[in-house]
């Protein structure tokens, strides 16, 4: 191999083929795996990492870094080479653990495993539509802390996508939107390779990409992805360009190198097998033995990312101790921005309600606890899916995130809840401090779920204000009213779900909401008003923390048990009074998340609902699916295990026995009366 | 108004503001809904269906007619007025009816409600993509069913839609298809009326929609939405212009005629107000007394629908009479599409499998099930979304159905899940006999909700076969596991589940996909081999059909049931050969499907899960939420309550406790042993 090292173009060739045949080594001992993309697109990853993304290996966390984003998660191998090669946390062995058991090379790019990997990636278009968040929360810190002469936060987002990409409908969504803000903070590189899992694209592909790209505003260069000079250019035209997001289309070529395999599916989702491998390698002049060959002079150009990165990261920390003398308040909110720390007496402004307010819908409610925290939360950032005026979402006195106006704070998603929710994620990706959140129709939960799963999976902090939660929304009818949304979310892992009674409870979940640091929160809010509880009467609304609580109960141990969540527990407390009148000894739940009441120790939740009275019914305007273990064998649920209808709320909930007089007949009917 | 009807051009305006103030009354009275959509869209409401709609009001249902579907289904309005002015079987009464129960007039269109609405619409780019597979689907039934001088069936589809559909991620998915597919039977009319619910649509949407349809190889045309010549002329040049479908875009005014509200987001999503009303009929010089006022005039003419619809129904009759002699079989094979009959015999090619046949994912007998059927089922139709080869999906002695090949039987979605579903659903509209199906990773699932959703509440026959059905896929780790999809589906009305054990089980589950016409169908089917049981020792598989059966029991009444679905059976059935070992008195159930076993009679669900033998033991690799229904209150499920793992599939399962050594130990528990 000596003879390689001789010049710049075959130690730029040494280093591409270093990317190619770990990765290709790593899918072959894990006998499972994508080398097909870390083949094609190693010459733009060798450039990209050594010539432009400003990082430093040795610190993945520096705030002023470029983020590297690779939507199409499948190639993992091409990060985790790069970051193996560039000096990361990250050795030789984790590459060789590729895709087993507790290793930091999983098969699909995971945040929190691997250092360097900025979002966990592999539903195509996720990453795609998390980068564009990316985009806007760099815009909105850009927004509020640069200053002339003090570029603080001036990074940019590289993201790397293929084929899937393109063709998933959130990548459509969050490109037009990442056009409309004009995010030229965005430089995308979209692997065109002809070729998808099923074979030639062609086969259900023939758009004219960059056409549609430059239809919502992107600037578009085409280059050939093996040309690192045309790679590097194009770069360099992204940076210059400004007012537009930026797509470079690389023609490259699938599984690059394989005498067999380049440019066909046979390529893109297994291994290449022994012998392609031996074919590979000597096509490509690369020794046979040992696999996993690093040669020295590949490795040491890629490590000098080490010292470069560094500097810039001193470079950066000089430009923040002189920023830090000239706008000591601005850096102090920064510093606290990156910790993640809530300002102390946050909660003070949070408003408590009286019933003699009057009837609150708990999504207005919501709006009041907003806007009583913006001022004290400068980093909640967020909007709604072309549904501000019903989410109840807006800041009052913020404006709109747009271009020219980027510290603005609440953002206009448009009818597009898929890239609103992988956006959420970017934002809550670019800083500890950011409390994203994001509202729609609860029933639109459905079109946006990949992303809330992702957040789950990451344990993002973003917070979902999911409105017009059940049939009480009335006339919209079964296309718009919620079913089996809060089944889905319950069963999903890490997620919060919290659907509160009255406006107080809502209060209370946006607190729980914002101290909540491990995963997303959903808000289950209502569209139709709710008496406000009187809460002189009954338990106070900060034990919705825990889940569920008491709220009314009888002397001694209860005959039976009535419990329900969100617009169902006034229903509830109905039919609480009238069995009360009746002498029963009734006591009253409400139950606004089962997520944190299973998390209670089984001494609380054996105090709330004590196994010993075994009459309990339930009532949520929702399926029943799941409520056994809450009612238990002998309880009742009154649910809706069927589509809604289209009508006036009070009409549904009558016809559909949501209702405390259904709730007295089977109360009666258990305790045999 | 006498003096309206003096010429053309008075007479069509009296029939264009006709529709418009039947719906700003119809929505004033219901107090709710969207006036805005048919004040703009009643010009081309007019054109399209006095003009150019094929249909006769008097039989919605003749297979000939043209489809109109209002993807913008929040105006309802619309189709509902020019329902009943051209004689559907809808009255002024139910009109009246707008937005109350039972009504046929709900908020959103409700596809099987309301006599002529072709598919629910309103969850945003629904519709869009419903028509898409409207368009596959006659191209499908022209290429086997049309012959030379014999065009039975050329019919085409338009669409109405709004900025949200344009807006929506699955539209772009949608649009993208069809123009790769050149389906020239799609005529769009896109209401472009610069406001959405927020505001102005500039907000968050200025791409240049028209370029980005050109991009996809769409015909685009621009026009002036008040224009009735121009409307005209774009249909016209759209009906001649053949290889692409058509978009046209229209340049609408939001709430036409509104003095104080017209394009503005004020007229969108409510009623006008008393007022308002007043000044807009002032305006346009309508008369303010009676509401739903219907000028007589508008009436008849829009009445003529009905007799140049039956003529037309009558010459196609005419032409099928023709089509009938001189192609007599083909003729009785569109007969039975029409009926949806089954062809008698069609379950006697279905395979069967012994465990010597070796082990087999049910991925591959579901393929084995689908090569069995198609050639008994010739509108057995569907694809996958670019995982073809994963989903194991392809009919093998059919080729792809693209341009020029439309009467092939394997589609090919791209990555594109959700336009896949929504297509789906536009294929089984289009005719009884279709069984449509598409094949995804089960995970995705989450990417295609919506439009699974939509299959549920319209009960239309739907199939997906979901492969790599839980963390058994292995390696490529928690983005692709899925966990809580299983509750997700069980919570979903009308949606039947089945996730069979085997290639037999799996082999009954298709054929009950195949009979059940009452709703969607979810084969959830493993990546990893599994074993075939042995029904020599074990029941039948057709036992399926009953949602859960007894596999094997102990003599006597069992001191304990194991039971298990998919995958996990057969780590059920090594729990309860050990524990047989142990001399204990064990029963083994399958429970391949919650949903099948829910509806079985009490008598049989006791018998197969006694409630007087509380020990109890589930296991199945997905959220155990739900699953105390079935195990009990002193019953323990085995499942994962987290997210998974990149690792391969059998260390998964014995990191997570999925082993029949884990079921043993907790069996020992509860025995007390």
């Amino acid at each position: 191999m000596e003879k390689l090292t001789a010049d710049k173009t075959t130690l730029e060739q040494l280093c591409i083929n270093t990317i190619r045949f770990l990765s290709v080594d790593g899918v072959e001992k894990a006998k499972s795996g994508h080398p097909c993309l870390p083949m094609e697109a190693a010459p733009i990853g060798y450039v990209l990492w050594t010539k432009y993304l400003r990082h430093n290996p040795k610190n993945p966390k520096w705030p002023g870094r470029d983020r590297f984003v690779l939507s199409a998660g499948h190639g993992s191998m091409l990060i985790y080479s790069l970051l193996f090669l560039t000096g990361y946390d990250l050795t030789l062995e984790d590459i060789k653990a590729f895709r087993q058991w507790g290793s930091k090379t999983p098969g699909h790019p995971e945040y929190g495993e691997t250092p360097g990997v900025e979002t966990t990636t592999g539903p195509l278009g996720q990453g795609f539509a998390n980068a564009v968040g990316m985009g806007m929360a760099q815009k909105f810190l850009a927004g509020k802390f640069n200053k002339p002469n003090f570029p603080l936060l001036d990074y940019q987002i590289y993201c790397v996508c293929s084929d899937g990409d393109m063709m998933e409908g959130i990548s459509s969504e969050a490109a037009s939107l990442a056009g409309h803000l004009k995010l030229d903070n965005l430089i995308y590189i979209y692997l065109d390779n002809h070729v998808s899992l099923d074979g030639p694209t062609d086969l259900s592909f023939s758009e004219d990409v960059g056409k549609r790209f430059e239809a919502y505003h992107w600037h578009v260069q085409h280059i050939e992805g093996n040309d690192t000079a045309a790679i590097s250019g194009a770069i360099e035209q992204a940076q210059r360009v400004k007012g537009e997001p930026h797509l470079i289309i690389a023609r490259t070529h699938l599984g690059y190198g394989s005498p067999h395999k380049q440019d066909t599916a046979a390529a893109h989702g297994s291994p290449l097998g022994a012998d392609e491998v031996k074919a590979t390698k000597q096509n490509l002049g690369w020794p046979l033995e040992p696999a996993f060959y690093v040669p020295k002079e590949a490795l040491d150009c890629y490590r000098l990312s080490i010292e470069s990165g560094q500097k810039r990261e001193d470079d950066w920390k000089t430009l923040y101790a002189n920023y830090k003398k000239a706008f000591p308040e601005l850096a102090d909110e920064f510093d606290r921005f990156m910790k993640g720390e809530l300002p102390s007496g946050w909660k003070k402004a949070l408003p408590s309600f009286q019933p003699k307010d009057g009837p609150l819908a708990t999504r207005q409610a919501s709006n009041k606890a907003i806007n009583a925290l913006a001022p004290a939360l400068p980093f909640l950032f967020g909007g709604s899916a072309d549904l501000a005026t019903s989410t109840e979402t807006t800041i009052k006195d913020s404006g709109d995130f747009e271009a020219g106006r980027f510290d603005a704070r609440n953002l206009r998603f448009g009818v597009r809840e898929h890239a609103m929710a992988g956006a959420l994620n970017g934002i809550a990706l670019s800083g500890a401090g950011f409390i994203a959140y994001g509202g729609t129709f609860f029933n639109f939960l459905d079109y946006c779920k990949p992303s809330v799963r992702l957040a789950a999976l990451m344990k993002l902090r973003t917070i979902y204000v999911f409105t017009h939660d059940s049939v009480g929304l009335g006339e919209d009818g079964p296309t718009h009213q919620p079913v089996e949304q809060l089944a889905t979310l319950r069963a999903t892992p890490n997620v919060l779900t919290i659907r509160p009674a009255d406006a107080n409870e809502t209060v209370a979940a946006w607190r729980v909401a914002i101290e909540h640091q491990d995963g997303p929160v959903c808000l289950v809010l209502t569209r139709q008003k709710l008496p406000i509880l009187d809460r002189t009467k009954f338990s106070s609304a900060d034990q919705l923390e825990k889940g569920a609580y008491i709220l009314i109960d009888s002397e001694g141990l209860p005959e039976i048990i009535l419990m329900g969540s969100g617009s169902e527990v006034s229903i509830a407390m109905e039919a609480y009074e009238k069995l009360k009148e009746k002498n029963m000894k009734v006591r009253l739940v409400s139950i606004p998340s089962l997520d944190l009441f299973r998390k209670q120790p089984k001494e609380y939740r054996d105090r709330v609902l004590p196994p010993q009275v075994e009459k309990r019914i339930a009532i949520e305007a929702a399926s029943s699916f799941g409520w056994r273990e809450f009612v238990g064998a002998k309880g009742e649920m009154v649910g809706i295990d069927r589509f809604g209808a289209s009508a006036p709320a009070e009409i549904i909930y009558e016809k559909l026995g949501l209702t405390s007089d259904h709730m007295i007949s089977i109360a009666l009917k258990m305790l045999g009366k």
